[in-house]
């Protein structure tokens, strides 16, 4: 599957490099513009894109609507949707996250269109496409800006664009002897504090729900056991 | 709980604008400025607030620092975390799905921190958060505009936000007796049209298998079934 993003007729040349900065962000690279605004490289498109002003957007292809339907599973996105199925423009629709879920599996050449700022994609463009999508928002106001509504849209598709993420995976969680010890740690310091001893247990279960929650790291673990110890250490001298 | 924006020392007010816009679309009121830009009413932060220009943005509080670390549950974004827990400021972290099921449930007063465009939290500032937050991204490029990071975490955290989204519920789709009225129909329109008898059952089954993909609603399958109706209709005069 490949994902292109087109952006019809942008009125403003700052949104087409807001979505160009996202496009890079999310791990794709084809930009399709009808009717762009003009985009000078040292005007707001450029200015808001980020390191997408090095490839994305001077690599953009400027096409026609119909070049778009014709050669691809076309996904518009629009914040206002119809009520029921007695209209069927931009009904029914998908959610961005079940697009994400849809389109797992599906091999074939994507292109999410998104339309004007104040009035979006007409209905004539709207009935071309092939998926309506909508992002939820608040019903008092669900109208999103342009980039921020493919910001959201591309967010969502990472996880069939983005080969590698910048997060380091998180594989070093405390094991349960660790957290065990860490426990065995916290008793002997509640005897070593004096701790009334009826408490003890009611502490411990107290602590144990903590750390339960938290799902410390190792060295989270050891810092810990590490101080717990060294109370007791102090309290020997 | 209740959930509250702070921005630290952003340098363009459009981004303040950005940010209130996206809280706005997703159901929050409370922006909270730490050393902010001059917000002009005829600027930039006004000019990209959308609606929110009406309540967030001039509404907004500017407060420090130390009283967001001093009254909330701090969440700071930020694109690039700590390898591994060598170092603990910016790590552990969670992204922003697992962060909003974190808090479903929790009952505190919640800020999400958002610091600079450029160079965004100092370390100091990361130290004094609760939570560090990061949202997966391309490694070649992870770093997202600051609107456009805020406007992901926003959205990710709508079902905590959100009271009522614009969008209907899509509850008429089309009941199983109702679909196998179509094949039934479909499997006519075969016969009528004289499709090689022993080609029917397999034509049957493609449809069936196009149409149990698509889940289409009452309306989609009443339609479609009055068309194949008609052809036979047409063919019978």
């Amino acid at each position: 599957m490949t994902v292109s993003v087109a952006v019809v007729d942008a009125q403003t040349p700052g949104n087409v490099g807001t979505i160009a900065r996202a496009m890079k962000n999310f791990g794709l690279t084809d930009l399709k513009l009808v009717d762009p605004p003009e985009l000078d490289p040292d005007g707001e498109a450029y200015g808001f894109a980020g390191q997408a002003r090095e490839d994305v957007l001077p690599e953009a292809d400027v096409v026609t609507f119909e070049e778009l339907a014709e050669n691809y599973h076309t996904v518009a996105t629009t914040a206002i949707t119809n009520e029921d199925a007695t209209k069927h423009v931009r009904y029914p629709f998908v959610t961005p996250q079940e697009l994400a879920d849809e389109l797992q599996g599906v091999d074939s050449d994507v292109c999410l269109v998104f339309g004007r700022e104040d009035v979006g994609l007409t209905n004539e463009e709207l009935a071309e496409v092939d998926q309506i999508c909508s992002i939820p928002a608040s019903s008092d106001y669900p109208v999103l800006n342009l980039g921020q509504a493919a910001t959201i849209v591309l967010y969502e598709l990472r996880e069939l664009t983005v080969e590698e993420t910048q997060l380091p995976e998180i594989t070093d969680r405390a094991d349960q002897p660790a957290i065990e010890g860490l426990h065995d740690q916290f008793g002997s310091f509640l005897t070593a504090i004096d701790h009334p001893e009826e408490k003890r247990s009611k502490a411990g279960r107290l602590f144990r729900r903590v750390i339960g929650r938290a799902h410390p790291t190792g060295r989270e673990v050891r810092t810990l056991r590490g101080l717990f110890r060294r109370v007791e250490q102090k309290l020997e001298d």
